[in-house]
């Protein structure tokens, strides 16, 4: 399994009031599957198959199902036809070796998959109802929610009732957080309070229990209050959010459009907003300006403040703030400038110095950055940083 | 396990002669870590623990490991130091909180995190050696690299003799891949042959044992030629490259400069290239026009083009390719513009239709690509098919 796939389906099968005891991964190995399977299939209510559902011989998550269920495949020719359908409507023929993906253990229901090639699947194994997903997070995620979901509601009436809330973080450590956190006391651990961490973001999660669907709410919602008041302006999104999705949602609210000028992140910004769908409403244009000199060309800073300042400095990343603003046209812009490393460091400017800068017409907010990790956590962090910047700037003062 | 984790140190560990039996996803639950690292600990011979090594509650993988082996926590002096260090050369100071990470298993061994907060450690468990490494995966790689990997050789003098390739394409379905590869004969199954996908690159793995490390590489080589023959210029890398890895070594190696122009890939070009360490050595600069103005002001596309063709069509990749060179300088501009969904698709230019263009000033090549997916999945692929396009051309015809 995936791992972005177990963080996202342990978050959504909580949610439905399952108790995720395991998760293994297996290497492409039948007789190893079967075994695991079938063991599964005794112990758990609800397993969750993902992966292996493609057209290659190494996909071997049809035939370990069907045989650890004790039942043997079957072409279906509905599902059959949902395949070449697929391919259909992209103007492509299906070569025929997918055909395989149309064979499902006997008494399977087919689970509809929208957006790619494999079909997923439901059955009875044992004690077991399982499902099988492919790997691929996108198409796993619409099939979840699309089709498993109901499914499981309707397979398990008498779920406990739970309430679930993740608050995302950012411009605080991990370490930072727990210790704030510990003044919280939520009475028998519920809600439970559990904490995780990725490029900036520190993500805190409740999961309140309670007898009925309201009671397990009323109880997340005491605690949910206090851990907002604690943070404040820090708690950026929620239940899955990125700083992304909040600024392009901010910035359609206040009717307002963005412009981005990047040195060290290389993109990394103008790739985060558009990867949020409808971004072409706020987004406008951005520049990658890796180079002095198309810092200078393309946003017009000064060459008299790279020579005093040098690129990794304020004063450069205010200028390309001014510069992308300008030139774009756009109601606010955001800036960043830094080392990113391995090389390029010094004593001075060290790897992880980057400085961030937001332009909207009324005043330049600027902020240094000392960030930890390589090359990769230093842009993603950065880019995260720098997209904040702008959310405590458009957003309302509090 | 993270994911790419998981990936990587199964990659690794093969390469070393291990056979990974098995890959366990815990939840942050002490009683059940202790039971699973127990029962690891009696079973294999080697185990490695990732994540769990930060300085919060949840933060649980010293005392499980501890309590499993059977030996009490202790405060070290000079992993204490080390984490002290690693923040005082950032210029700030520890979170006494922070303290926690420097209490190790008695008797265990500090494996240095020379790019994080995090040490690692190793010790005896019952018949197994344990590695406990932290989840961020730049850690944990620089910390196997620099530290695990001499230590496994050291302590497993006999590992059976493997060799191991990882041969990545582009351009072509895994389903093609895999039919294609069924004409290979690999007697006895030596090396044996899997596919791995993601982001529209097919790898196939060769992993081939024998008697000595040089019997292992000559049965490698046979197969590996064979493979390379099957599918020529698609193979672009091996052995964990990526198309920009391969790109920014083409480029660099020719003395040539390259600048890009992106639509509907929003950055993510600019991202992948400058994620490569060196990358300013021959990437100029990116202009992200997501809007027909920003395409018509940064990259002076004709507006007829735009009227008669659309902003995703041939003409204007074309377009964007040749203003991108041109304003740039550079010696090789490459272009794309595409429908990434979910929305902003017809019948006459579908969800996943993408066009690219590169020109490197004596011709102008150009591609329609038909892609599957979501939204994310589209820019991954386009992007990385774009680069492929800059690696064709710049390389020597065969």
């Amino acid at each position: 399994m995936v791992n972005s796939n177990a963080a996202w389906l342990s978050r959504r099968l909580s949610a439905l009031g399952f108790r995720v005891a395991r998760h293994v991964v297996l290497p492409d190995d039948l007789p190893a599957m079967v075994r695991e399977f079938r063991s599964a299939f005794g112990r758990a209510e609800l397993v969750v198959l993902t992966g292996g559902l493609g057209p290659t011989v190494d996909d071997l998550t049809r035939a370990a199902a069907a045989r650890a269920a004790g039942r043997p495949l079957e072409r279906l020719p509905r599902v059959l036809a949902a395949v070449r359908a697929f391919w259909e409507r992209r103007g492509r023929t299906m070569p025929e070796a997918n055909a395989v993906q149309a064979d499902l253990p006997h008494g399977a229901a087919m689970v509809p998959n929208p957006v790619g090639t494999a079909p997923g699947f439901a059955f009875r194994a044992r004690r077991a109802l399982a499902v099988a997903l492919p790997g691929v997070p996108g198409e796993l995620e619409a099939m979840f929610d699309g089709t498993v979901e109901g499914m499981l509601r309707r397979a398990f009436p008498r779920l406990p009732s739970v309430a679930v809330r993740e608050l995302h973080l950012i411009g605080l450590a991990e370490g930072e957080v727990d210790a704030r956190l510990r003044g919280i006391a939520a009475p028998g651990g519920n809600p439970r309070l559990s904490l995780m961490v990725g490029a900036g973001v520190v993500t805190v999660r409740l999961v309140a229990t309670g007898r009925t669907a309201a009671a397990a709410r009323r109880t997340l919602a005491g605690v949910e209050t206090e851990v907002r008041a604690l943070f404040g302006t820090r708690v950026f999104g929620q239940d899955g959010e990125d700083i992304a999705d909040v600024v392009v949602a901010l910035l359609r609210r206040r009717g307002k459009t963005l412009a981005v000028a990047e040195s060290c992140t290389g993109g990394l910004i103008g790739h985060l907003v558009t990867g949020v769908p409808g971004a072409s409403d706020v987004f406008v244009e951005g520049r990658v300006t890796y180079a002095d000199i198309s810092k200078r060309r393309l946003l017009g800073v000064p060459a008299g403040v790279l020579a005093r300042h040098g690129a990794v400095s304020r004063e450069t990343a205010v200028a390309m703030a001014r510069g992308a603003r300008r030139r774009s046209g756009a109601d606010v812009a955001v800036a960043v400038t830094g080392i990113a490393g391995p090389g390029g460091g010094s004593a001075a400017k060290p790897v992880g110095l980057v400085w961030i800068a937001v332009c909207d017409g009324r005043r330049v907010r600027s902020g240094e950055l000392r960030l930890f990790g390589d090359r990769s956590a230093v842009k993603q962090r950065a880019a995260r940083l720098a997209l904040d910047l702008v959310r405590t700037t458009v957003a309302p003062r509090r």
